[in-house]
């Protein structure tokens, strides 16, 4: 469920999508209505696939979705009020059991399951899209936390001097950085402050997205080249703090922002070397997430479906 | 095993102290002589506390130690090359199966078993003394990660634009500014930017402690209390990033420069809730450990050796 769309699939046991659709997210009165919409997608689904009365269980990736409480909490992007019971609403709109968690530990969980961190027992996801969301797995466990609530490394605060206000109400988050937003933030911040040629003079602002910035890096342009790599390097000493905390083998990056690739690999791997503890140093992979965007939340929530059917 | 002293206890299936014992740590010609007078110390305890041939298992903590490999590893507080295979030689030397931890892991083990944290799932021990280590516990499990070096938190660089000097190598960690030298050196930049009187102005600097600050603090010196009151507030701000890791319900203080108390967590407590991303705030304690100095790294120690004797 994303503030745009909310796609849904019906997932087999090997983990692969037997079919798969979307509504769109907003423009329904209330989550009722929402509710009672994508019952009726899903329904349409399971005749299309032949898979009605075979389900086992629902599983649901969302922004600010709490597996503890079963609610989406304190949500910015969704078009309702919060907490929303969404756990329960679907439970008794399929009389499935239902679970529900972040897009971040979603991604982590199906990088786990299906991904390039299948046997890994120590990483750390980092979605790099629209925010900047983090699961950490530690000693083969997706950490939860007290309330859930674990692995917001977004919104660890990477400059305490920072001026760029985050969604969250504070300044100098990781997310102010890293995320699409972010990217584009610094590209206008160094338009500004530079004299140099760049395409990227061309674009009107409201254009100006992570997207465009990377294929004009990837065309030469300086400009759009140091974005990529002060984001790179923000990232990279991030990590290098976040390699102390639980001592990973890899840091796994997906989402739109990673897809630019050794533009923000290479600088991030250079910063997090020269940051990190001795301890640390040479030891920590970056990998790329190997599942397509469009099915590693999908995946991700199916694998908590599992969990939870076998309960 | 400090960098000054080795302290050793017999401890019981109830963690008491059936006895206890030291010796210098350095002063040995090299790791074998160390061992063979620790094995002389050790074995007069046995026969005093009437415990020879009762004896379990070993459970060490030691600056650096990785319980994965059983090695102290680049410790720069010991007197010895490293890595330093502890855990094999103290077998060898006791015929006992032996594990080894660094001193932060201890203490928090300690505390789960013993101490303030018995029953908590999710928390965050800190300790502030000569360094500052930590020992991270979520969802009931204290972290270890790929190689056990998870949570050293002391070493994460809270200002990356810090002319301070980290042990590390690095500049501007945790360590810097809230270990025991941490708080001395915040002391002499004070007094050289301020011109206020003080009576730690009349201590030489050899004799500054973070001990006597504290005193003078207590007793109302203006420029002592500003040194707690930012050591307080470069603890909070850390922390409050520190929860977006594992969401803790707990940071629990621990070491000689926690002895300030109040002087310490009142600055904390207000800066880590203004700095904190609002899914936490107001939601995470503050505590102290409720283990004394001498006796908590002893039984942390020891809960790991019962974990030991069970397998």
């Amino acid at each position: 469920m994303g503030g745009t769309n909310s796609e849904f699939a019906v997932v087999n046991a090997r983990g692969e999508i037997v079919g798969r659709d979307s509504i769109p997210t907003a423009g329904h009165n209330d989550i009722y209505e929402y509710i009672a919409r994508l019952k009726n997608g899903v329904d349409a689904l399971l005749k299309r696939t032949d898979t009605q009365g075979r389900v086992r269980a629902i599983g649901v990736c969302a922004p600010c979705a709490n597996r503890y409480t079963g609610c989406i909490e304190a949500s910015t992007n969704l078009p309702w009020p919060s907490p929303i019971p969404l756990a329960s609403l679907l439970e008794q709109a399929f009389s499935l059991p239902a679970s529900i968690t972040n897009d971040a530990n979603a991604a982590a969980a199906g990088e786990m399951a299906y991904g390039r961190a299948r046997g890994m027992k120590n990483f750390i996801m980092i979605t790099l899209g629209t925010g900047v969301g983090s699961g950490i797995v530690c000693d083969g466990h997706l950490l939860s936390g007290t309330r859930g609530f674990a692995g917001e490394l977004g919104h660890v605060i990477v400059d305490a001097g920072s001026e760029r206000d985050c969604g969250c109400g504070r300044r100098g988050c990781l997310e102010t950085y890293c995320s699409a937003s972010g990217v584009v933030r610094t590209a206008l911040e160094m338009l500004s402050a530079s004299g140099d040629e760049s395409e990227l003079r061309d674009i009107p602002t409201e254009s100006l997205t992570a997207k465009v910035i990377c294929e004009a890096a990837r065309r030469g342009d300086k400009i759009a080249g140091e974005v990529y790599d002060f984001t790179g390097r923000m990232l990279g000493r991030a990590c290098a703090n976040f390699a102390a905390y639980t001592d990973p083998e890899a840091f796994i990056l997906f989402g739109g922002v990673s897809k630019a690739g050794d533009l923000i690999a290479v600088p991030m791997r250079a910063a997090m070397e020269e940051s990190m503890l001795h301890l640390y140093k040479d030891r920590v992979e970056i990998l790329f997430s190997s599942l397509r965007d469009a099915e590693a939340a999908l995946l991700g929530a199916s694998a908590l479906a599992w969990d939870l059917s076998e309960n």
